[in-house]
């Protein structure tokens, strides 16, 4: 096989880096571009470039912003008062989505893992303490929203353990029956967890 | 919804511009940028750049090439009394992956098709033409390897009626059944057309 296009194999090389795509998507995607105007391939390459120029952690909250602090920290109009603890910054825009949270947001970037070397001071706990210390924000409730999974647990029951200490209400979100579904298809920790949580009707 | 970072959203943006890319996988490729290196990121920036700065068409056979004659067309080792048709340059990369055949190629960038108000001066049959006239690559066997679909058959017919008047041998490449089929599976078109081109064992 003869390659009459070094420069098109290159941009294949590099697309079929990117996740969830093969060598035949790459190919895809390089025809594809190859047939575009300039100006938008640029763009693409512009936006990428910019992507990892600008964007940096806020030093309140944890999220990825462009501008420090972030809109969300920055924004006079969101509750001061509650403070919603996630994993990792995608789940602020997970959470942003349903427009139900209007408090501002906490990302540890993780969760106290054992078995991968990751302890409480691995994780963004000590500055969740110091923005409740501080006052400044006049933190009175924590929601944690962490993974259900067993580290996202862990990491719950150790925050909920230091947060005994300061004057705050400390919440989980609602572990249960998704909305949609039928109970014949709900694993059994599931449905073990939405009976031990049940609500009064 | 608040968007903490411009940069990723516009990423974001880009990135779902390509093809068989939707918003979700969009994000996951900008998400998986961002976690990369500077390095990473910029090389392949520089690649879709690169693509488009590069790429150009062979002026002999009509692929897409860094350099002009392409790294086929100017290869010594090739056959030069063969040229097979093409419709697409992505054929070209389809044909060399075999490494069956050693001649060059001739990119006709389309096929005829009233439909689309395509016709004979709006693809490469001219420089076809020119190739054979000319004399310079002394060609002996033209191989039409079109898409078997309505168009290509037109434009092949077509092809082969213009070539009468030179003094060349017009093949074609075989249609018939797809080595590791079974006949069951096979639509009666195929079949028909195994059928008409049987050859002797």
């Amino acid at each position: 096989m003869q390659i009459t296009s070094e420069a098109l194999e290159r941009a294949i090389e590099e697309l079929a880096r990117l996740p969830g795509t093969g060598r035949k998507s790459a190919q895809r995607m390089a025809i594809h571009l190859l047939k575009q105007s300039d100006e938008r391939v640029l763009k693409l390459a512009d936006a990428l470039v910019q992507l990892k120029k600008s964007v940096q952690r806020c030093s309140v909250c944890g999220t990825i912003t462009d501008r420090d602090p972030c809109a969300i920290c920055s924004n006079a109009k969101r509750q001061t008062g509650v403070v919603c603890v996630v994993e990792e910054f995608q789940d602020v825009f997970i959470i942003e989505k349903t427009n139900e949270f209007r408090g501002r947001y906490h990302v540890l970037g993780g969760v106290i893992s054992p078995l991968e070397n990751i302890g409480p001071d691995d994780i963004r706990i000590k500055q969740l303490l110091e923005r409740i210390g501080s006052g400044d924000e006049q933190i009175e409730e924590v929601i944690l929203a962490l993974n259900p999974d067993a580290e996202g647990e862990a990491t719950s029951y150790y925050i909920n353990k230091l947060l005994l200490n300061y004057d705050v209400d400390v919440t989980r979100i609602a572990y249960g029956i998704p909305m949609g579904t039928e109970l014949e298809f709900i694993d059994e920790a599931t449905l073990s967890r939405a009976f031990a949580s049940r609500a009064s009707f």
